[in-house]
């Protein structure tokens, strides 16, 4: 393992929404940004350069683009962009940091170090999935599985039809209350027979009347050809299978944020993981070092704020680089 | 003035990218948002429907569009893709809120008053101008004339060319230490013979080579047919004047967030009149008010962080009211 000999003004992490904004407004800033976009694994779900958006089919929500674009061609507008602009790109991961002196050092996949005076973290967070192969098909081919209400909960195809949430925390039940809006029904499926979100978020999804909750159950398969047709469900106590009729499934057991390589480094995480940022702002405990997108956002984690996030951290790394 | 009878549940004030966005994730969240999206007036400078970016030639900056964009095509198609979700928008100003009790009450500029149980504020933000005819005129029509560094910057126009800077505090000297990377000189023409800005930020900018300041001058006025040729130079103390050939002028004396409809309300605004929001979301210090973009953000300004901070509102908005 050797160092190069030159040291990056600033190396963006990542290749979602918020490292390529990261990237066009850093480049843009005449810092010559190098990306390391990361490489393609499948394990244990599909993760790709690109990020979320790239299994991804339509877009609705991206603003300006009032027809909608596909993930991938969002994506790869974005990347266009900030290599316009004269952004470097590179293929790796980064597999471990020292951030405890300058230059940075962050070690690639490729087993080299590269040498850096300000990083963008910017790696995002995957969707949990329950594994199963026909659910990561139908969801990466909109055949009506998802990982997220907000995204796509507002398709036509859902509206006015039965839709399953899978889930027993917070998120799951805001999800079930915004899907609530468009369903006829919205089942919520938990293992247990009693939830973990916060009372108040119970009363809320127990009080609504085109919610039903289905205890004690865990889907362990997805029927359904282009789309998706019956969830097959099993009891957790009598191991008793059935298939229940659905036009949608939203996978709402939580999210991983991709900090693994973080470890070691003194970088601060919360306790799921996420880049602790200073609030409204893409600052981390650590100096010199930003993060921005997914990774730091428990909250919101849309195509947009991330790239909001990305712009703030390549204009918060621009003045700190020209302060020190 | 009488009061309509329905209650909105969402009403977002303001048209521009923060606006815009969110409208687009409040409709699509089935809130059935009304957008009061102001009425164009010309004093002391140029505001429309849309924003700062009416007035903005070409973005290139904004991620998702490779070959740029028009400010103006931008806006419209942020307003189609709101509209096609179902938004309701009105061609008026608000000019009083009262947020006292729910529902909240917005009166209008056609003098009626209109009832919300949500109100998100995106109304922005206007650069201060010098206000000289040809300095707008310039700015308009893409001659060289900005109120924005990180915007414009980065143009072929300007690289190795002479550029000013008029301002004298903390944001002027930024917009100089950007644009030197650019510029072959940048000047700073301030009124006074001493800077207002903090210690280390004069420092960076007196030792930075490209950096000249034009002490006890103020700009008179601006020379150039479709593209700026020269600005006119008053000595302040002596009244003399001269001409200095300049490719760029940027003017950094400030900017004034559109809040005056929102004296008299219980609302927090910060000394400079921008909107405080809770680090990191869009909440104000009134359940039920949101605010989103320019004119709750002193540091960024950006399109793309305007439209992230929209989004946020209308998630955080939708929220509040699910659970109240």
């Amino acid at each position: 393992m050797s160092a190069g000999g030159d040291v990056e003004k600033v190396v963006i992490v990542g290749s979602g929404p918020a490292g390529w904004t990261a990237a066009i407004y850093s480049a843009r800033a005449n810092l010559d940004p190098l990306c390391l976009i990361g490489v393609p694994r499948t394990d244990p779900a599909p993760v790709l350069p690109g990020g979320q958006l790239m299994l991804t089919t339509e877009v609705e929500n991206y603003p300006g683009f009032p027809e909608g674009i596909t993930g991938p061609d969002m994506m790869q507008a974005f990347q266009k962009q900030a290599e316009r602009f004269g952004s470097r790109v590179r293929g790796v991961d980064v597999t471990a940091c020292e951030f405890g002196e300058r230059p940075f050092k962050l070690t690639t996949s490729e087993n080299d170090v590269v040498l850096a005076e300000s990083v963008i973290i910017a790696t995002g967070a995957t969707a949990n999935w329950l594994g199963l192969d026909n659910e990561l098909r139908l969801a990466t081919s909109g055949g009506g599985v998802s990982a997220c209400a907000v995204c796509d909960g507002a398709l036509p195809m859902f509206r006015d039809q039965p839709l399953a949430v899978v889930g027993g925390g917070d998120s799951a039940m805001e999800e079930a209350s915004y899907l609530a809006k468009f369903a006829s029904t919205v089942y919520v499926i938990h293992r247990r027979d009693s939830l973990r979100a916060s009372q108040a978020m119970q009363d809320r999804v127990l009080s609504n009347d085109r919610i039903e909750m289905v205890w004690n159950s865990q889907v362990v398969d997805v029927h359904g050809e282009k789309m998706i047709e019956t969830i097959e469900l099993e009891d957790t106590q009598t191991q008793e299978r059935r298939h229940l009729a659905v036009k949608g499934l939203f996978i709402a057991i939580g999210h991983t944020p991709a900090t693994s390589f973080l470890e070691g480094s003194d970088i601060q995480l919360d306790d799921e993981g996420y880049v602790v940022v200073k609030g409204g702002s893409s600052h981390t405990n650590l100096e010199g070092v930003f993060a921005a997108g997914d990774v730091a956002d428990p909250t919101y984690r849309q195509a947009i704020t991330a790239a909001g996030m990305g712009c703030q951290a390549a204009l918060d790394a621009e003045r700190w680089l020209s302060e020190h």
